[in-house]
């Protein structure tokens, strides 16, 4: 198995789940991650959903072999805008030891590493004693919104699995691996508002209409407080304390400040002033507005008062906040802060739960920890720091992988969270791309974590 | 002629002046009324321009003949949202008393109107006494850059004229002609930020960086006041005050707040508390945004945070206000208010001054007032209440016609407002339409207001 080849037919396929134009692209994302998993020795099926369906397969094998679960997802995020991308993000090229292609790193080559690790790993030992479980969904990039479903259908053969291995999170350096302990919680909000029932000459009645960009502008602006947090009474409430032994790992984190701002290419970092720009981006909590839009935003001038406006926010959450009541909380702020004159419109409302997980040895390690687990953890460690040439580093994560808290209140399953994607590898933006190198070496680190799981 | 069978035909050339996928409807537009003023005995020409083409058309005569100079546009405003339409904007339809089309109303219908009478006068008197110059430009939707232009050019034969007479103002009911006695000057300004260099996953960067959505949201939000006034220190200097016929006028007007809330389909009316919303949009002046656009505006959900965003901008400016002056100060505003995260760009500028003229007999009839303007006005009282049923009213209007100001500035010529069109005409906006009632009436009335301006 060639791991470039592989990963250049599978981002060919473009699985954009959001939007129902590329459903080919989705079928055949899913049916070629299936023939990949049947070459190397899995029962696959497809299990419906209501919406995009979920790969299942399966790897049997005797009741007291370790028994972990694999997730990944095939869908991938819009590619839009495309003349920002340098090659076509369906066709992937190779340059520079990168691969570029829209799902390149989010989520098909962290894929590809682990079913390419497997395949050496069953060549060299077809009686590996270990019961795998595939799981690769389809509806990652928009919440999983039928994840929930599938988990209480599949409940009791994921409840006898021991732990779940995924690798949908993201690392400084190539040599720096870290194992993701945390990941944010997500919701998300569209708000429309509606002020006059059609869009109005500028000139003949301007003066004595509410303009709707003016007023979703003021509730945007109403969202943030001068200082930088989130300006919802309540919105930090419950939220969880951070470990010393957090704190160290983050120290170690090999991004400074300045190196950080020329990758974003910003003159200064902005967030919250109580905590330092890493902290923020880890281990807070957050709204921002992913798009906004309203009246005439073609070339030149066009006099209207639009007669609407709309902004898309989410919220990223930690530990200690429910989603449900956050999507709560920030509708009734709204309700409470628009204007009489105007109507607002609410849709969306997906959401994830935030997870967190503490790997053995650590002061808040939980005594019922599974032994397949901390095991995992173990030699996940051992052959990260063999192969990398350094140790992982055990920090949080601000993305969001919102089944992994499902699995968990579901299943009761943690999960290993081993990233493999680099900033520079630009997720969910144009010129996405997946390091050659990263992937060559992870291949190899997982053939051994793998194995080392099996062998009791 | 067949003044509908002329507006039908006049409407199927899309010129849509800001975009220069139009032109071909421009040029079909302007030959088409170039054949027309020829038909009723015009020399017409085209004046080239850096953009778009004057249409000149001259009818001579005898020294001390009376010369006035007609002004209109053949340019429309775009089309879109062209779902919003009930037919094809560009492909007229003849309904329920009406015709429905883009730049029916604004401004091909009042056109026709001015040809059609001049049509039966000049059957009728085919040595009518008048010099008549006619100015249809091509620029007006977006500013009308070329005029200042062409007024220097031609200067001296439009200082010769005693008047201008033009109809692209409004009135408030069919049967309630408003002669306008004042116009809204008019700048643009577009203001894009740029944060990152790229879109960012929120995941992976919310909380250390500024959003440009949330910036742009603060910017715009500070543009005014919590009691409805434009928040730019010194908008307002230099404003004159108001008349009292003016403001006796403006009681006449049959507008209710009521039916004024009802026509726009708005729960509230909404602007600068010291005014009513009658004056506020007649004589105040204003701060709208017309667009506004950044990150993700497709279906569904794009967690990102966003590399730019940007706001349309336009202002509307009354006699006092100069237009550089204006954008001067919004600039020098907006570059102290924006936060230094992010970089801020302008585009845009085009500007336009503001206008007055008083009706003959008011307290501020200026002395040396050209005697057939004045003239000019009377007869047009005269007409109007013979054929419209009521005397017309003297009021300013909203909307601006910023070459008017030009005119007055350049050649010293003032211009007499005979508007057409109602609220219910849609201008700008979808569903655009001319009243057929009001354009046949108004035929009438021009045939014999030009009659008596050209007998002395």
């Amino acid at each position: 198995m060639n791991p470039i080849e592989i990963l250049k037919k599978y981002v060919s396929y473009p699985s954009v789940s959001t939007d129902p134009a590329f459903k080919e692209g989705m079928v055949g994302s899913r049916n070629y991650v299936m023939e990949l998993l049947k070459e190397i020795g899995f029962d696959v099926k497809l299990v419906d959903t209501p919406l995009h369906p979920i790969v299942l397969g399966q790897r049997g094998g005797e009741k007291d072999w370790p028994h972990i679960v694999i997730y990944g997802h095939y869908d991938v995020q819009p590619a839009d805008p495309y003349e920002l991308w340098d090659n076509p993000p369906f066709e992937a090229e190779v340059k520079d030891g990168r691969i570029y292609a829209r799902g390149s790193a989010d989520n098909k080559g962290p894929q590809v590493v682990h079913i390419c690790a497997l395949a050496k790993l069953l060549k060299r030992r077809p009686d590996l004693p270990l019961r795998i479980t595939y799981l690769i969904e389809g509806e990652e990039e928009i919440g999983s919104p039928s994840f929930l479903g599938f988990l209480d259908e599949y409940k009791q053969l994921l409840s006898e699995a021991d732990m779940v291995l995924v690798s949908d999170t993201g690392i400084p350096t190539p040599d720096q691996i870290v194992i993701t302990t945390g990941l944010r919680g997500l919701v998300d909000l569209e708000v429309e508002l509606t002020g006059p029932n059609k869009d109005l000459h500028s000139g003949i009645h301007g003066g004595a209409v509410l303009n709707p960009i003016k007023a979703i502008a003021d509730l945007c602006s109403s969202l943030h407080t001068e200082d930088g947090k989130v300006n919802l009474p309540g919105f930090y409430d419950g939220i969880e304390g951070v470990q010393d032994w957090e704190r160290e790992e983050l120290k170690k984190f090999p991004l400074t400040e300045e190196g950080y701002k020329e990758f974003l290419g910003v003159k200064g970092l902005y967030g919250d002033k109580d905590f330092t720009p890493l902290e923020a981006l880890k281990i807070r909590p957050t709204l921002e507005f992913n798009g906004i839009g309203g009246g005439y935003q073609g070339e030149g001038v066009k006099t209207v008062i639009p007669s609407k406006a709309f902004v898309k926010i989410t919220c990223r959450l930690v530990a200690g906040q429910d989603p449900a009541q956050i999507v709560k909380l920030l509708k009734d702020t709204l309700l409470k802060r628009v204007p009489k004159e105007v109507t607002i419109k609410f849709k969306g409302e997906g959401s994830g739960h935030p997870y967190g997980v503490v790997p053995p040895g650590r002061s808040n390690t939980p005594a019922d920890q599974s032994p397949v687990l901390a095991k995992a953890f173990l030699s996940a460690e051992k052959h990260i720091e063999k192969i990398f040439g350094k140790a992982p580093l055990y920090i949080r994560e601000g993305g969001s992988v919102p089944i992994i808290a499902d699995l968990k209140t579901v299943t009761g399953l943690d999960s290993l969270l081993i990233g493999l994607f680099l900033p520079e590898d630009n997720l969910h933006a144009p010129n996405e791309s997946f390091h050659l190198g990263v992937m060559e070496k992870a291949i190899e680190a997982f053939e051994g974590i793998i194995e080392d799981i099996a062998d009791k």
